[in-house]
């Protein structure tokens, strides 16, 4: 993990992404809306899926898999950031309870970038499950 | 696909991917070593495997997984690739053949950062497989 001038940046990118998380856990359009760049630069790896390009396609995956009316719960770990310039990229593991029972463990890497305002927004997600977890 | 201003380092990207995925089908830890940064900042989630974190897990993996005597072809579609200043990302789809059959396809998440002489090395790679394919 990167220390000393950027730390600024990890914390930021680190919040960013937790508020993934957290929008997927609360089940939240509005929520997600706020994590992600909305450009055709963002791409979404669903686990098992093909890629989906672009702001468009990737918002209504989400509008669709929130609707999901089971709770799930995401208990994020081995977050691992490196900030380069205007662009980061986390790697973490996605531990996915339902109903309180351990549901399997996944791997993700993001990537996030700076705004203008300084901001951080999500660019990229590729998330897959971790075999035997 | 980035346009433009831009397009001479969407085909300097494009072409490490392509180096990447040539690695792999080669075996060769030497043409693997070129692709790569190495830097703590880099990290491999191979398929189905928890992230791999800075060169020396990284190298380690590949030194393994290139000892492979099943001879893979890798035939990459679908690359879509965004570079964000100092950084790009691609994403594409893996089709992977051994002695002339299709085993199955996958689809990666590959992060690019430009080195001081203007090149471009891997930072990070995740790829897993698409279902039902």
């Amino acid at each position: 993990m990167d220390e000393g001038p950027q730390s600024g940046d990890v914390v930021a990118v680190l919040a960013q992404n937790q508020a993934f998380y957290d929008a997927f856990e609360a089940r939240s359009i509005v929520a997600m809306d706020e994590v992600w760049e909305h450009t055709d630069s963002v791409v979404c790896t669903h686990p098992g899926w093909p890629p989906l390009h672009g702001w468009s396609a990737v918002r209504q995956s989400w509008q669709r898999l929130l609707l999901n009316n089971e709770h799930l719960q995401f208990i994020v770990t081995d977050e691992w950031v490196v900030v380069r310039g205007d662009v980061a990229y986390v790697s973490n593991a996605e531990n996915v309870l339902a109903a309180g029972q351990m549901q399997g463990s996944l791997t993700a890497l993001n990537v996030f970038g700076r705004q203008p305002d300084g901001t951080w927004l999500m660019l990229a997600h590729h998330g897959s499950p971790m075999m035997g977890r």
